[in-house]
């Protein structure tokens, strides 16, 4: 990448990003890259409100298509997962021009139904990693969101998971956000990925009945392997549900025929390395 | 039907079922059939514990395959819901001999996905309805568990959903049930079906991607159409979700085009009704 500035666009396909979130970012970028301080531009649309939403469903997607249409940005960053996504990608990748193709997109979470669509439409700067609103998490926020932008300015490699190599395709997404995709038209297409896994707030029965769906589709099958990456805050399971999320994923995979690969790193956590969808 | 003796087993193919269940059941099946009380066998299986589950999952499958299989069994009621069915239904179905195919399966919630891969495999006399341990609700336990004996002893009419009739085909599953089977090769062919749905304890933005994801797949699409069964117990949304269950069917029904047919007389509930997969 060059040394030129580059600008960030920010948008909210899902829940709304809390309003303390720029100042926060704004500084962190400031004194990451004195020099050339990328110019981070948030969309109103963040700051939206409608009942669950950041907007309703035609503003979210019309915040989206504002920036990733516009020849001016040189990434779309999401501001914040939560719940919305697949309320808007129809309209989001309906409206998508060639301006768009070019952008790094970087999220997780709900915005991986977006990552998917995106990728699958051959989307070449699609990548999974922390959103802007990671800032705000304890210990270590500065760190996640100063990794998102590592990757957005300069293509930091050390911003990748550390298994990421230059041979091997990957992608990442949250579980249950990969499952509501399966046997739909945005379904990924991961034949000979390294596909990792996350989760978080979920019973260790819906982790085991997540995997039991995704490791069952007849196309994930395909994939290279599977990577488990953090589950964190599992929620009760009663009674004990008897394995953890790695027996469990290793049971899956061991059915299904699928190589595991060992543990990702990555999560709803300050940690969240990059994973670029394809190759890096 | 015939005035002779039913002899229904019963088996657990997912969490353990009460201890309570057995007498229960018993005396009622006695009260409401004195001439010929049908003989329901609750195999020893429902009451074993291993972590999660009714036993673990060779016990489960081998339970389900005992009476399944065995010629002396006219109907195969499923003691319990919960969560498991999923790890046993490929030993299952890979187990079934003739004996299984004449006979009456009847249950809901999580094992559907066995009622799923049975109506997908041609079987006839499936479908969705209450459990036995469904005798323990309050308030009704006893209708709820008459009703699936009227089904099971003598296809009593008025155990079904009001709307089922002998012309149309009919299918009913719990929401996450039917998504998590989606893009499987357990996933049944509802072409030309009302689909009913149900849902129990999940909050309203879940119930929403479950309607997106349910409604996206192409195959779904050719339903009859769908009609909304009671969703209960729904958990609290982080703001509010701004539209209930019914807005949210409709909704999703739009943006897909699959009719929007109403409600359906089903639920997590004493008042759950019959509902056959296929024609009545």
């Amino acid at each position: 990448m060059s040394n030129e500035k580059r600008r960030i666009g920010v948008v909210a396909p899902a829940s709304r990003m809390y309003p303390e979130v720029p100042d926060r970012v704004r500084a962190l970028a400031q004194s990451l890259y004195p020099d050339r301080t990328p110019e981070i531009v948030f969309h109103p649309q963040c700051f939206a409100a409608h009942a669950h939403f950041a907007g309703d469903d035609p503003t979210r997607a019309r915040a989206f298509l504002d920036i990733a249409n516009d020849e001016s940005y040189d990434a779309l960053w999401f501001g914040r997962g939560g719940y919305g996504s697949c309320r808007i990608v129809e309209d989001v990748m309906g409206g998508l021009t060639a301006a768009a193709e070019r952008k790094t997109y970087l999220g997780y979470s709900d915005t991986g139904v977006l990552l998917a669509a995106l990728y699958r439409a051959g989307f070449e700067a699609v990548a999974h990693g922390p959103v802007a609103q990671d800032i705000l998490r304890q210990e270590g926020g500065d760190a996640a969101a100063g990794r998102a932008l590592a990757w957005m300015v300069e293509r930091a490699p050390e911003a990748l998971e550390p298994t990421v190599c230059r041979t091997r395709k990957t992608a990442a997404f949250n579980m249950t956000v990969l499952s509501q995709l399966l046997g739909t038209p945005l379904q990924p297409d991961l034949d000979g990925h390294v596909l990792m896994l996350e989760e978080v707030a979920e019973a260790m029965y819906r982790i085991d009945r997540s995997l039991f769906h995704i490791t069952s589709n007849p196309a994930i099958r395909r994939v290279h392997g599977i990577m488990l990456g953090r589950c964190s805050r599992i929620t009760p399971n009663e009674p004990d549900f008897g394995m953890n999320e790695e027996e469990v994923a290793r049971y899956w995979c061991r059915r299904s025929g699928i190589p595991f690969l060992g543990r990702a790193d990555i999560g709803h956590d300050v940690d969240n390395k990059i994973v670029p969808f394809g190759v890096a």
